[in-house]
């Protein structure tokens, strides 16, 4: 079960690639960032965001380079997804409920809350589908990730 | 940040609350409920679900009686209450992400995705809106608390 305490949240690793494609999203054409770099502009542990860039990559979101000149970047796919199909691929499903949990409810077989909070999941990814990438980066957002790029250490104007 | 592997999830609070609606809603006439009866058809442990009943009772939807024929009953306000409104009231607020986490998001302050997250969120109570404690209870679901409540010990038909 959740903590007590704290409202509903996205998987601490949706909210991790999030954070990534929109970090990738505001790139420089020069910039050649790093799971490392990106992982620390973002304030996440590195293994998190290592995880997250191989789905993200999986789901053809990211590319990712080895070696010298190598690094990360947003795929023209990523660019444009949409932020509900990500939330939706990125959360892997089951209930809202502790429905399967151990013990499981002994109301799961016949349950009506079951279907109502599923429904209530789709109408919440349904309200990030029309979200894009490149619609989040767009000011104010964007000015302010490109303004952390810099804090990585390339100051130049 | 919430456990990897899972998907978003109601916190435990809100899913004990919704099971504990869910049963006081079907008690009959004569049963005489109490927290730990309770906890144990809903396979909850009792200190949690002394808590949820606390939090509804302070909402208004459960009453309490102390001592000899002492227990909980779901009120008239409790029986008509929105679904989506005692999620409401039940989930804390606070973001869908860890922008105010420690270390808190470096985006969080021109973040364009905790807005759209919130407006997700209110789209997913709003599809919870309609759905009142006493239509969830509607058949399937009533029979099978009804039968739960038996196996706490009443056999009679």
């Amino acid at each position: 079960m959740t903590a007590y305490g704290e409202g509903m949240r996205l998987t601490a690793f949706t909210d991790i690639s999030l954070r990534i494609v929109m970090r990738l999203a505001v790139a420089r054409d020069e910039e050649l960032l790093t799971t490392r770099t990106v992982a620390q502009t973002l304030a996440v542990p590195y293994s998190h965001a290592a995880k997250a860039v191989a789905r993200l990559v999986e789901l053809g979101l990211v590319e990712t380079r080895r070696g010298r000149g190598g690094g990360l970047w947003l795929t023209g796919a990523g660019r444009n997804a949409s932020i509900g199909g990500i939330v939706r691929a990125l959360e892997s499903g089951g209930d809202l409920a502790g429905c399967e949990d151990d013990p499981p409810c002994p109301l799961r077989a016949a349950c009506r809350l079951r279907t109502a909070l599923a429904e209530a999941r789709e109408a919440f990814f349904a309200s990030l589908d029309p979200i894009t990438v490149e619609s989040l980066v767009a000011s104010p957002t964007g000015p302010v990730l490109v303004l952390l790029g810099r804090e990585e250490g390339d100051l130049r104007p």
